[in-house]
């Protein structure tokens, strides 16, 4: 099984030397980020993740099981989940006034990368609830904020999100699920949902249900939906958990992975629910919810590839195979450790480089989203608020398709052991393949971004976007090693996306599928610019450090030589994926459906 | 759970109007090859893989079971396999002196693909058993041939290979497993081998191991390895099952697919064996059986992904979510089938594409295989055995890395329901998973394809195929739709191709790691060559099939649609390929072990 180091030497470079986060005054509470704070937090985060959650996740890969409606989680959660709450992790960056600790979210986002890589169906638990948590905290009544926010921010209660019915996903517009006005202000939910993780389980007092339901009369389609609280147990006038509600789970799904969390059907048969929000508005409100949650699982994509990752370097590191080509590297050995082998380097570089570079975009965008809620100027909240809903689908898309691949690339780092399951590198593999296909599937994610977001304010903030890369080249190129193996690339891979832009707004307009047809090349060409510009970013913080004689160069150094490999490896991905989009729509709707 | 309709009108087009088998006068067995008999033994395979086959697939899924040395394969196992050996199936392209009908192996090679496309795992039963077959009938004495061929040709007993330790795999130098000579001239073999697929099991009278050891005094490394025949039961003279012999399994991997074969460790404790070749040469004679089963590996990738694909395909059709842009396609239904949204087709369209692609590439190869054998040309014979070593690599590596990467998008077509084991569809990614590891793990074919297979006979071999892909272009570029569209993509391609050939030899000189750190790269680009070299082939015959005003023209339209897919937005990877290649050995090299 493998174990699990947390990152925490390339988490500071990235807070303290990329981002410089105690440098920004503007930010309430950034000046509280320097070394001091940071890394004590970021060592005790990663210690609970590698010596409590780590050792649990093949454990949870056993599975939840389901009798007489109760959930049994894996042994050891129960008493996991309880050193995640005691030890403040899930409230570190909720609201003081409600049961937080107010620190920036930017400390959160660092912190759970060790939690989530150690565990990620284990996480889902808490994950979740700060989602709910949010969006009772964004639409939610005063009363309702003092009921629910506090139990939540601790996971005291947990929260889910249940949106999916049978016979409706990404499609909210047909959900039935009925919500029936009461008298004294509540409703009576009732309907199914399926696919709600955590919608059941043993670790909680109780348990906040987000719904989507439609109340008597409203409007059909997705004008007509309302969001509802609906707690497994109603709370008493003093907050402690009251009569059991009608909600129940019928069924745990069998599934590929994230066996650690049970994935329930949910019956809801006249259960009380409490509108949050307005009615009809129920979607917009939701989506709260579910752009934290995209943040989320942008990450947990990053996350198995990178614990997945130092399993496979340590393999290669250790496991004797083969001769290097140029002449033994372990002459006193029966054979060379297989990371003398280039394409075995070629894997492991895929993966270090896919993984260091993501991680600085998931900051960056985390530094975004603490710019939307902190500062100072309203304008600038909003420009924030707009850029992270450009990057958002880009995250989640790129980071959990690109994450999978990579989990994949290091089982193929074990051979025959990748397979057996005791080696734990198929879990990964198993784990990460639902972050593309949860809370939107990539495609929509594609969608979200052709067809909603570049226009994002009349596209000025797609322009934004590209002003800052132009401005950061701009900045640096007098620099002549940053130039030519940082800044050209990045350059050139920059107007790329330009260029699919420009294509999607002249041929978009004739054709709406010119530009869906590319949807998916255009997120990944997207993904990789900005994993560019992180590199590029690391890059010029690398050369700093190296510059000033103090810090650990050989750090620098291997920093400087892995975003070389990116730069030269992966990012001219972004020529292929610009000449598919100009190929525009006739070769995808070319074939009659009956083709197929 | 998905059903299976076999691809017989794809394989009898590939057969009949594409390499037009049935013309090939210069090889024994193919002017049988017409449809009346192609056509009618397709059917047959067909029906055994959907009706037979297919609804095994998840029953088996559930895994064999190991009590007291028995391993118990899933039920319905047994009796499938009847059914397989009575139906003639696996002695179709055996030697007729030995127990086989003679018939060309690419017959073979088109009926295996349904059986193996319902059911991987079933199916690897049978696979190895001919290739152990073949490695005998290569190198066997008469008596040899006389005791194992006929019943191994029907499968009566089956055939294993062993060549894994716990210590090594790819590195075969290092095994250890003894082979002590007795004074009647068999072996005593002592060591434990694992990863043996098929290896104990209730379908067989016996099983035939095929086993690496080496000889008391051999010399070290892989030059004192031999090969041995090493029977579970040991034949007594009438040529039945006798004594129990000295090798049993010792437990069953617990793995991420194919559970439906028994993945096991085989612990050799003095057991009889039989030298088969040469001694100390046992490595080339296993290469025999190693070839042939990475042919058949290559279609288990492929065939696992025609098979995701017919799923996707029809989900897509049936499920109805979201809106076409252009307007409602099912203005009378709730909402449109998924298949109007440009990124589903777009995900479809890789799948089917890469799938017929694939078919006819693979076919165009077992053609090649039985020129080998089949032509009287011995010249002829030599230069089809080396075009088959150069594309053996290439067709493993690729189409095992894109068969598994199109199961994935399968998967992904199906939304969260794609996550669920009762949909099936996960299940062909976990088993997929495993071509790409086992038969040489892909980084190892592409070893193999640019250490040792460029320079074949002073790079003649390479030569040759590009020339003949040079003559198929001058042949057909007068049609000007074909040169647009087919041809000159094409040209592009093989051009891509030609120009990372020329950069190994000119850079692999002055260091070899230039080379190899683009071995992956070069594997990719040549497998996009000759895919596309399979599509122009089949749009050719599609354009001369849509002329002829006879046959299916929907289909042949259908064709030449799915083709420029192909070309347009699959074949432009080859220049990405290049550009990687082209960065030689730096960016894989630069950086030190210890920064991993």
């Amino acid at each position: 099984m493998p174990t699990y180091t947390p990152p925490t030497e390339d988490q500071l470079f990235i807070l303290h030397e990329v981002l410089k986060v105690q440098e920004n005054e503007a930010l309430e509470g950034y000046d509280e980020l320097t070394p001091d704070l940071t890394g004590p937090v970021l060592e005790e985060a990663g210690k609970l993740g590698a010596e409590v959650l780590a050792p649990l996740n093949a454990v949870g890969d056993g599975g939840c099981e389901l009798e007489n409606g109760v959930v049994r989680t894996p042994e050891g959660f129960r008493a996991a989940f309880d050193l995640l709450r005691d030890g403040g992790w899930t409230s570190l960056a909720c609201d003081p006034d409600f049961g937080g600790q107010g620190l920036p979210g930017i400390l959160h986002a660092a912190a759970g990368e060790s939690h989530s890589a150690a565990n990620m169906a284990f996480m889902m638990f808490s994950g979740l609830t700060l989602g709910a948590y949010r969006a009772i905290h964004t639409h939610g009544t005063d009363e309702q904020k003092q009921t629910y926010l506090s139990k939540m921010a601790t996971c005291e209660w947990t929260g889910t999100m249940n949106l999916t019915e049978p016979h409706c996903g990404t499609d909210l517009g047909m959900l039935r699920t009925k919500a029936e006005p009461r008298d004294d202000g509540s409703y009576r939910i009732t309907g199914q949902k399926i696919f709600i993780s955590s919608g059941e389980h043993d670790m909680a007092d109780n348990i906040v249900h987000l719904v989507l339901a439609r109340i008597t009369g409203a409007p059909e389609g997705v004008k007509g939906i309302s969001l509802f609280i609906c707690p497994k147990f109603l709370p008493k006038e003093d907050g402690t958990p009251g009569e059991r509600n009608g909600v129940v789970c019928g069924a745990l799904e069998e599934k590929m992975g994230i066996h650690g969390n049970p994935t329930c059907v949910m019956n809801y048969d006249g259960a009380t629910g409490f509108l949050l929000g307005e009615a009809n508005r129920g979607l917009p409100a939701m989506f709260v919810m579910m752009n934290h949650a995209r943040l989320d699982v942008a990450g947990q994509g990053l996350f198995q590839a990178a614990a997945a990752y130092q399993a496979a370097a340590a393999y290669a590191k250790d496991r004797l195979q083969g001769r290097a080509v140029t002449g033994p590297a372990a002459p006193e050995k029966s054979a060379d450790p297989l990371i003398v082998h280039p394409d075995v380097r070629r894997m492991l570089l895929d993966q270090k480089s896919f993984v260091e570079g993501a991680r600085a975009a998931l900051l960056i965008a985390a530094e975004i989203n603490d710019v939307s809620h902190r500062h100072p100027d309203a304008e600038k909240r909003e420009e924030a608020d707009a850029m992270l809903g450009l990057l958002t689908p880009v995250l989640k898309g790129f980071c959990t398709d690109k994450g999978f691949e990579m989990t994949v690339e290091a089982q193929q780092v074990f051979g025959g052991h990748g397979y057996i399951r005791e080696w734990g590198m198929e879990q990964f593999v198993r784990d990460a393949r639902i972050a593309m296909i949860y809370e939107g599937a990539n495609g929509i994610q594609a969608l979200d971004l052709v067809g909603r977001k570049l226009a994002l304010n009349g596209g000025k903030t797609l322009m934004a976007f590209f002003e800052e890369i132009r401005g950061f080249i701009k900045a640096h190129e007098d620099d002549e090693m940053l130039a030519r193996n940082f800044l050209s690339p990045l350059k050139s891979a920059s107007k790329d996306l330009q260029a699919a832009a420009m294509y999607f707004m002249a041929e978009g307009v004739k054709n709406p599928n010119n530009a869906l047809a590319g949807s998916t090349d255009f997120m990944h060409l997207f993904g990789h610019v900005l994993l560019g510009w992180a590199w590029a970013r690391m890059a010029v913080a690398a050369r700093a450090g190296l510059e000033s004689g103090e810090g650990n160069a050989a750090f620098y150094e291997a920093k400087l030589r892995t975003g070389r490999y990116y730069m030269a490896r992966a990012l001219p991905e972004t020529a292929l994926r610009l000449a598919r989009i100009q190929t525009g729509a006739a070769p995808v709707m070319d074939l009659p459906a009956e083709a197929f």
